[in-house]
C-alpha cells in the first residue's frame, strides 16, 4: 500500500527493459499490487508498457488490464493478438471480461470469444455483451453462489465449496427454486451458524431485493446506496436469476455520474481528462464555447439596440458586465441546487411553493446586493439617484428572474428526459446574460427615459 | 423495493395517527424497509414523525434514525429523553451510534452514554467519539471478526459463530497475534474451504492492507476504491487492530466529496439542500455573490477608465459582456479539468508542459471562436476591419490568459493546502471577467488608438 512511483523507479525500470533483464523486472513487480502496476504502465512509454504486459504472467496482467486507463488499454489491446487477449480474458470475471471485449471492434470481439477455450465462460461473456450499455445486465457478473431451496445446510456447504472457488467475494448465497427462479437469499454467516440438517428453504430470507436485467445502472446505484446493499441479484423478466452486481461496480457508476455532472457544469460536451490530447480537449470544449459565443453575439445586438442611451447615460454601459455576471452566478446557483435535489430524489413540495421560495430568496439576495451596490456606487462613483435606482432595481429583478430560470430549466429538462445537469453549464450562464442585459436596459429606459 | 410514498398513503397514515390506531400503523410499516420509513418520516409533519418513532420497536427505529435527514433527526432527538436515545443506540453498530451521539450537545452525550447498559458498547462508542472528525477512527466500527493466528480452522469456526452474530456483514476475518497486532486476513470462504485441523497462521493471507486510525477519510476512500476493497482494517500506531471500515461508509464519503465540489463550483459557501430554509440558502449563497459583486464593481471602474473610447468607438462597449463571458467560461473549463485531475491523482508531467498545453488549447479555441465572431460581425453587424481585428485579437488573448489562470489557480491552491474546487466557483469567473475586460480595452486602445 505504500508503493510510490518515483523517478528512480521509472529510470531503473527503463534500464532493465533496455537490457532485457526479465528476471529482475518480474521480481521488481512480484510484490506490487496490480492497481499500482497499472499506474506504472500509465507512466511509462508505450513500448515499455507492452514489454511489461507480455512479460508478467496472465493472472496478474488480466487484473492490470482491467485497472488501466482506457486510452492506454486500447493501445495495448491493439498490439495483442486475439489469442493473447483471450488468454488475458480467461482469468477475468465475466463482467470485467465483457467490459474489455466490448471495447474491441466487432470483428475482433468474435475472434477473441472464439479463442476462449471455456465454452461456458465464452457464452457468459457473449450474454453480457448482448445487454444495453448502462443496463443492469451490462454491469452484472455471471459469477455467483447459487443453491437450491431443497438442499440441506450440510449438502449446501459441500457444493458451495466448489462454486465459491470461482467467486472472488461471496456476498450472498442466492436461493433458487427448481426453475432457477430467485426465491431467497442468505449469507455465508447464516449458513455457518445454522444446524447442518436444516433445509435451505427454512433458513433463508425469503424477502430478497433484486433488480431486473434491463434496469438502468443509475437506478441500480440508487437502490443499492439507499438500502445499503453490497451486492444485488439480477433477474430476467421471469424472475430467473441471471447475475449479480457488486458494490464496487456501483462505486464506479456513482463516480462517473458525479464526474459527468461536474464536467457538464463546467462546460464540457464529453468526458475528458487533463491528460487527453489537445485535440480531444478542444473538441470537448468548443461546442459549449461556440454556444456561449452565439449567446454573446445576441447580447451585442441587444446592447446595440439601446445605443440611443449612450449619449446621455454612458455609465449604463459600464454596468453591463456586472449585471450579466450576477445573473449568471445566481442562475448557476439555483440550477445546481435543483440538479442535486433531482439526483438525490430530495425535491419535495409543489412547483408553486418552489417558485415562491425562489422568488423570496432572489429578492433577499437581490436586496442585499442592490443595497451594497447602490451605497458603493453613490459613495465612490458619484452615482446620481436615478442611476442608482436603475441599477439597483435592475439587479433585484435580474436576480429574481435568473433564480426562476435556474430553477425551472433543470426541472423541465428532467421532465423531458434530458439530463438536468446540462442546465448548470454555460447554457444557463449564457441565457441569463442575455436576459439580464435586456431587463437592465428596459428598466433603465423606463426610469431614465431615453 | 417497489414501495412508493403516495399521497393516499400519507393521508391514510395521518388519519390513523389522529385516531391513535397504533395496531394498524404498526402493521402498515411491518413490511416496509427502514430506509423507506425514513423517507416517510422526511415527508410527514414533525409530530407525526415523533409519534411513529415512539410507536415502532427500537430495532426498527434505530435503523430509521441512522437513515434520516440530519435536520429531522436533530429535531427528533431533541424530543427524546437520554434514556430513550440510549435505547435506540443500543441496537446500533458502534459507528452509527457514535455518529448519532456525536450530533448531541456534550452534556447530553454524557447522559446518553451513561444510560447505556452494555459497558463495552459504551466504551467503544466513547473511543470512536474521541477521534478527529474525518479520520479513519471516526469512520470505523468496532464490530469485526477477529481470530488468533494460533487457532485451528475448527476452533476458529466454533468461536466465529459467536462473534459473527454481532457483525452485520463479515467481509474479512482478521488474524491477530497474541498482542492483538494485525498479522493477516482471510475470508469466510477461505475458512470454509480449508481443512478443519489446519492452523490459521498457515492458511491466512499475511499481506493485509490496513489504514492507520488517524488517516484522513478521503485517503481511506482513495485506497479502498483503488484496491477495490470492501472493508479495510484500522490499526493504531502499534499496529494493534482497533476497528474496520466498510465500503458503504466510503460510498457516503465519496458522495459527500462530489457534492461538495459541485456546490463549490456552483458558488455555495456551505453545504445546502433545496429543502433547507430560505434563510439557510441565502446565507450559503450570499458570500460568493458579494464577492462577485465586488468583482463586478471593479469591472465597472475598469470600463469607466476607458470612457474616452465612448465617443469614437461606442461599439466596443457592446462587446464587453461577450468578452467577459468567454473569459469566464474558458476559465471554468480549465480549472474544472485540473480540479478533477487533482482529485483523481491523474495529473502527470511538468508544470511547463501543462502551461504549453493550455496555451496551445487556448489558441486553438480562441482562433476558431475569433474567426466565427469576426465573420459574423462583418456580415451582420457591419464591423469595419479595425474593429474586427480588435475584437478577434482580444478574444484570442483573453481566452489564452483565462486558460492559464484557470489552470494555475487550482494548482496553486492545492499546493497551499486549500481545496482547489474553490477555484471553479465564481472566483475564477469574476477574476477572468475583470482581466478579460482589461485586456480587451488595452488591445483596443493599441489598435484603434483612443
Amino acid at each position: 500500500m505504500t508503493f510510490e512511483i518515483t523517478d528512480e523507479f521509472l529510470e531503473n525500470l527503463s534500464e532493465l527493459i533496455i537490457s532485457n533483464n526479465d528476471k529482475e523486472i518480474t521480481s521488481l513487480f512480484s510484490e506490487v499490487h496490480f492497481a499500482d502496476i497499472a499506474e506504472v504502465l500509465d507512466e511509462v512509454n508505450f513500448d515499455e508498457a507492452i514489454y511489461i504486459i507480455k512479460l508478467l504472467d496472465s493472472e496478474k496482467t488480466s487484473e492490470i488490464l482491467t485497472e488501466l486507463d482506457e486510452d492506454i488499454r486500447e493501445k495495448i489491446l491493439e498490439n495483442l493478438s486475439a489469442k493473447e487477449i483471450a488468454d488475458e480474458v480467461r482469468e477475468m470475471d465475466t463482467d470485467d471480461a465483457a467490459d474489455i471485449i466490448g471495447e474491441l471492434s466487432e470483428e475482433r470481439q468474435h475472434r477473441v470469444i472464439s479463442a476462449l477455450e471455456d465454452d461456458e465462460h465464452a457464452a457468459d461473456i457473449k450474454e453480457l455483451l448482448s445487454y444495453n450499455d448502462n443496463s443492469a445486465g451490462a454491469l452484472m457478473a455471471k459469477e455467483l453462489v447459487k443453491v437450491y431451496e431443497t438442499w440441506t445446510v450440510a449438502g449446501c456447504m459441500r457444493r458451495i465449496r466448489g462454486q465459491a472457488k470461482d467467486v472472488t467475494r461471496v456476498h450472498s448465497i442466492y436461493v433458487v427454486d427448481k426453475e432457477d427462479k430467485l426465491v431467497g437469499r442468505m449469507s455465508l454467516k447464516d449458513l455457518i451458524i445454522a444446524k447442518s440438517d436444516h433445509k435451505i428453504a427454512d433458513i433463508c430470507k425469503a424477502k430478497v431485493d433484486a433488480v431486473n436485467v434491463h434496469e438502468e445502472e443509475e437506478a441500480v446505484a440508487k437502490i443499492m446506496a439507499k438500502y445499503d446493499l453490497e451486492a444485488i441479484p439480477v433477474v430476467d423478466d421471469n424472475n430467473v436469476l441471471v447475475g449479480r452486481i457488486t458494490i464496487d461496480d456501483i462505486l464506479d457508476v456513482i463516480r462517473e455520474e458525479a464526474d459527468k455532472d461536474y464536467q457538464m457544469a463546467a462546460g464540457f460536451s464529453k468526458d475528458v481528462e487533463a491528460d487527453d490530447t489537445i485535440w480531444e480537449l478542444t473538441k470537448a470544449r468548443l461546442p459549449w464555447l461556440i454556444l456561449a459565443l452565439f449567446g454573446g453575439f445576441i447580447s451585442v445586438s441587444v446592447l446595440g439596440s439601446f445605443d440611443g442611451a449612450m449619449k446621455n447615460f454612458p455609465e449604463l454601459f459600464f454596468f453591463t458586465p456586472l449585471i450579466a455576471a450576477m445573473a449568471g452566478n445566481v442562475g448557476v446557483q439555483s440550477s445546481a441546487i435543483i440538479v442535486q435535489g433531482l439526483a438525490n430524489d430530495s425535491l419535495k413540495g409543489s412547483l408553486f411553493k418552489r417558485l415562491l421560495k425562489e422568488i423570496l430568496q432572489g429578492f433577499l439576495n437581490g436586496f442585499v446586493l442592490a443595497t451594497l451596490l447602490m451605497s458603493a456606487g453613490m459613495l465612490f462613483l458619484g452615482f446620481n439617484i436615478n442611476l442608482g435606482i436603475t441599477v439597483a432595481a435592475s439587479l433585484i429583478s435580474v436576480i429574481i428572474i435568473a433564480s426562476i430560470i435556474g430553477t425551472f430549466i433543470p426541472i423541465i429538462l428532467a421532465k423531458k428526459g434530458v439530463d438536468p445537469a446540462l442546465a448548470t453549464g454555460p447554457f444557463i450562464t449564457t441565457s441569463n446574460d442575455i436576459l439580464g442585459i435586456l431587463i437592465y436596459f428596459s428598466i433603465a429606459k423606463l426610469v431614465l427615459g431615453f
